[in-house]
C-alpha cells in the first residue's frame, strides 16, 4: 500500500474501553481502515475502563493511542463524573426519559476533539460506538444528531470546505447489544477485555444501567460474559 | 429579580482576552445577562491571553470565570500552538486561504465545552465573538458553520430535546474591527486590558495578522489603541 492509499484508510476511533467502542474499533478494521485510537480521562468513575481501552487498543493493532484528560468536573454536572451524585441502580433509573447519567454534550465535546485530530493526521473517518437501541435516553446518541454535526463538521472544517470532510461513522447504532456481543465475537474483538459497568472497582457491579444490559445481551444468545462480576 | 428570572438571563461567554470577545461580553452584559466567563488554555503562544480575560471579566463583574486547560497539542497541528510552526508575519499568511493559525476543528471543541457548561449552569445562551469580516478565512468563523452546529447542540442535548435549546450568539460576525472597537467604547469595555497579538512577549508585536487588524481598526476612528507595542 502506497503512502497516499494509507493516509486514505486512516480513521480515529474513540475507544472507551467498553464493549460498543471495542466492537466499533473491530468493524473499522475490518473495512480495511488503519486505526488512531482516542480515550478520554474526565474524572469518571469508570476509570478501570482507561486499562481496558489500552488492552483492546493493543489487541487490534491500533496504530496510535492517544489518551486525553479533560477537565470536565468543573463545568458540568452528573453521576458519571466523580464530583456528581450515586449512580443509580438500573430498576430506579430506566426508561424514565434522560438519566441522571447524561453528561451535558460529552458526545459533542469527545467527537470535537475527534474532528481535530483527524483533521491534523489525514483521517477519513471517525467512528463513535453510540446505540440508539439501548441507549438509556442519551440525546447525542441519535442518528438525528449525529447527521446535525456532520453538517457543522462539514461546515467548519478545512477539509469539509475543500470538499472532503472527516466522514462520521456510528456502525452499531442500531444494533442491539446482543448483535453487537455477536459482531465482536466474529470479528475477534477482544470483549474479555472490555468493561462496561457504571461503578469503579476490581469487578463489574452486575446492577447498574450498562451491566444489566450487558448481561442480558450476552444472555439472549447464550454466551457467558468473560468479565467478572461481584457476588 | 427572582432566581428563575435572574436564570433566565445567565449566559456563557467565551473570553479569550481579546478585543473581539471581551466586546461581544460587553453586547450580552447590556442586553441583561448575568455573565459566566469561560477561557481556555491550550498552549498557544500567547499565554498573556489568559491574564487579559482575567481583567477583562473582573471589570464587566462576571458571576464566575473558569479556566479550562486542554490537552490538545497531542493531538492537533497549527502555529497557534507552541509546538507548531512560527507565526508568520502578516504579509506572508493574509490573502491565501486557510492561513497556517487554523487550529482544526478549534471553534467546535471550545463551544462543546461552552454548552457543557451552559446546559449545567441553566444559561440560556452561549456568547462567541468571532468575526467573520477580518476572519482572516478560518472555517469555523463563518455564519453558516455557527448555524449548522446551533441545529447539532440543539439535537444533541437534554434542553435541546425539550424544546429550551441554548441559543448560540455571535453579535460582532458582521462588524469590522473598527465597529467593533467602537461598540466597545460606546459599551465601556475595558479595551485597555485586551491582547491580541498571536506572538508571547510583554508589548504586542505589531506585525502579525491579528495586530494588523486591531491596529487599522483604531486608526479608522482615529483612536489611540491603549495597548503597548513593540518598538
Amino acid at each position: 500500500m502506497g503512502e497516499e492509499e494509507a493516509m486514505n484508510r486512516r480513521c480515529v476511533v474513540l475507544l472507551s474501553g467498553g464493549l460498543d467502542s471495542a466492537v466499533t474499533a473491530g468493524i473499522a478494521r475490518e473495512e480495511g481502515y488503519r486505526l488512531y485510537a482516542l480515550t478520554f480521562i474526565y474524572g469518571q468513575r469508570h476509570h478501570r475502563e482507561i486499562e481496558s481501552a489500552k488492552k483492546i487498543a493493543g489487541s487490534l493493532g491500533v496504530k496510535e493511542h492517544k489518551i486525553i484528560s479533560m477537565d470536565l468536573e468543573g463545568i458540568t454536572l452528573s453521576s458519571l463524573l466523580q464530583s456528581g451524585e450515586e449512580v443509580p441502580d438500573a430498576r430506579d433509573d430506566m426508561g424514565n426519559g434522560i438519566p441522571s447519567t447524561y453528561v451535558p454534550a460529552r458526545n459533542i465535546i469527545l467527537l470535537s476533539y475527534a474532528l481535530s485530530y483527524a483533521e491534523s493526521i489525514g483521517a477519513k473517518a471517525i467512528f463513535i460506538g453510540a446505540n440508539a437501541v439501548d441507549y438509556s435516553g442519551y440525546p447525542d446518541c441519535r442518528p438525528e444528531f449525529f447527521r446535525a454535526l456532520q453538517e457543522a463538521f462539514t461546515m467548519g472544517t478545512k477539509t469539509g470546505l475543500q470538499g472532503k470532510p472527516v466522514v462520521l461513522r456510528y456502525p452499531v447504532i442500531d444494533l442491539s447489544k446482543s448483535e453487537i456481543i455477536s459482531k465482536g465475537m466474529e470479528l475477534e474483538v477482544p470483549l474479555e477485555h472490555t468493561w462496561s459497568c457504571y461503578r469503579g472497582g476490581e469487578k463489574a457491579c452486575g446492577r447498574c444501567e450498562s451491566c444489566r444490559l450487558r448481561l442480558r445481551g450476552f444472555a439472549e444468545i447464550g454466551m457467558n460474559d468473560p468479565v467478572e462480576y461481584r457476588a
